[in-house]
């Protein structure tokens, strides 16, 4: 493994799939990143130019032709599939987005790693699967999944043809169940979005919901990490499902507190848009319990806190 | 309710789909039948010819377009979805049967619900969705589901849509996890094949599996009476999740010794092929923990073991 192993990164373009192709080619991995950019931005690779490991296909996994191509130029020997509408609140007015972009992609990949042998998937998916349950701590074994957003169901949705897949083509996947991730080139989410209003207009900052939302935020250099580790040690199953996160979280409230001082902006004024969600699929809070990823040996490098800070500096 | 109410019925002449029909037609619905008759027979319907509550359409809810057509002709106040490739063992050989024909029925039936308004839904779910756990008694918050069929993967991507479209659109859907379901007019599964083997051979019966398989097997009069029951009284939540079943269970090898003795035949030769599992993506054996729904007020009449002797006694 490692030197010779060619990896598909689907969604390369993307916040994570950039960090994620910056971490295989540091462990030697041939690295074929694929995105379509419509989320995801050339910029976010422009410094793996010219990169003797790494080769940038555009090209869209929602189109089975498209994606035939690619699994027909290249003999991957593994997949990351990251592919996804990342920005829940917009496909809340319309499903088609998620349908399209988040599942019908999984689709495509299974369909052709099934055609050409390829056996190992890493799985980015989500914990807007589980639904609203802020009363519950999720462990990776929680029912019954009830997705409040199209999003959610798209993940879980990809989760069902995975599991089916990986248990029918002798296929060993790894689903890793994300929190809201932040860190450098984040481009959606409140810590983004934030910064955003305040370098429009310093003096006041709109708030989605009251405020009191709380949610684990994990560093992206950490899930990265995450991810090797669990493609490397991980994959025993056919499939290996895990929570992955940090066992603190930050409202939203504090996240406005600390774009702010990170600003070095003072007396802004908080509008909020009331009600304890952000938009309708949003889910208020939950909590995770991490402790099968931390028994197999991992665990994150920065609390909740520490990633907003750090992704509030390297942002603003 | 009831005298008032139109309902379409998706897959109405499928096995189960025409013994719904019977009963809400009994119940005093208005009801439109819509079937592609791939898998479904207008024979199953031939006794309702003429009468004045029933429609049926011929169309297909894998077309958009189809699909669209049927919600802009009716206004419907519930929808019935038991759309699906029955054929498991078909199936296993090829996913796009369950993508096109259990899937994207379910994501076609529910934007056109959104698109129209309609906010009641009944939906088949399957045990297929919990995947392999033998030594479980499953219930409805078990977890993780990790289906290992295609058909398994296809209901559980499908209740994902529902739960997220029914939070969204402030619709109440009801989803019951069905076991085997036999009874008249049935067009496959195992008491079918016997039946169909034993005619055109009366001597020897191929048996897939070792005949140790054992599964929970409903009578669709059972059956069908719980849909009733909880599209009136369980449809309290946006998401009503029930397994469905009877307490009891037949093994392969039970079965194949009714059926020959329903149809009196004596010395018949039985050629196991091996293994506990009937075909790739089949389950050995599960078991249901029953008592949500019992608590909810309601039972089957029949135990699996008389399920078993009536379908034979029907179809022989």
């Amino acid at each position: 493994m490692g030197l010779n192993m060619t990896s598909l990164i689907a969604g390369a373009a993307g916040f994570i799939g950039s960090h994620l192709t910056d971490a295989l080619l540091a462990a030697g991995h041939a690295v074929v990143g694929v995105d379509n950019l419509s989320l995801g931005s050339r910029k976010n690779l422009a410094h793996l130019e010219g990169h003797s490991n790494f080769q940038f296909v555009g090209a869209d996994f929602s189109s089975p032709d498209e994606t035939r191509a690619i699994f027909d130029r290249f003999a991957f020997d593994e997949v990351y599939h990251l592919v996804a509408n990342s920005d829940i609140r917009k496909s809340s007015e319309n499903p088609v987005i998620e349908y399209d972009n988040t599942l019908n992609t999984t689709y495509h990949i299974l369909e052709n790693m099934r055609r050409r042998g390829v056996k190992r998937l890493f799985f980015a998916s989500s914990s807007a699967i589980y639904g609203e349950k802020t009363d519950l701590i999720l462990t990776e074994e929680t029912g019954p999944l009830t997705p409040v957003s199209y999003y959610g169901a798209a993940k879980l949705a990809s989760e069902a043809l995975i599991s089916a897949y990986s248990h029918m083509n002798a296929m060993q996947s790894v689903l890793f169940r994300f929190p809201n991730v932040i860190g450098p080139r984040l481009t959606h989410g409140v810590v983004f979005d934030f910064i955003k209003k305040l370098r429009a207009d310093p003096t006041v900052l709109e708030i989605l919901g009251d405020g009191t939302q709380e949610k684990p935020y994990m560093h992206v250099s950490d899930l990265v990490e995450g991810i090797l580790f669990a493609m490397k040690e991980l994959n025993r199953e056919a499939v290996n499902i895990y929570n992955i996160g940090v066992d603190s979280a930050t409202s939203v409230r504090e996240i406005a507190d600390r774009v702010c001082s990170g600003m070095g902006l003072k007396d802004v004024q908080y509008r909020f848009t009331g009600g304890n969600i952000g938009w309708k699929g949003d889910v208020p809070r939950f909590r995770y319990d991490l402790s099968k990823i931390h028994a197999a040996g991992w665990k994150p490098r920065y609390t909740s806190g520490e990633a907003v800070m750090r992704t509030i500096r390297d942002n603003v």
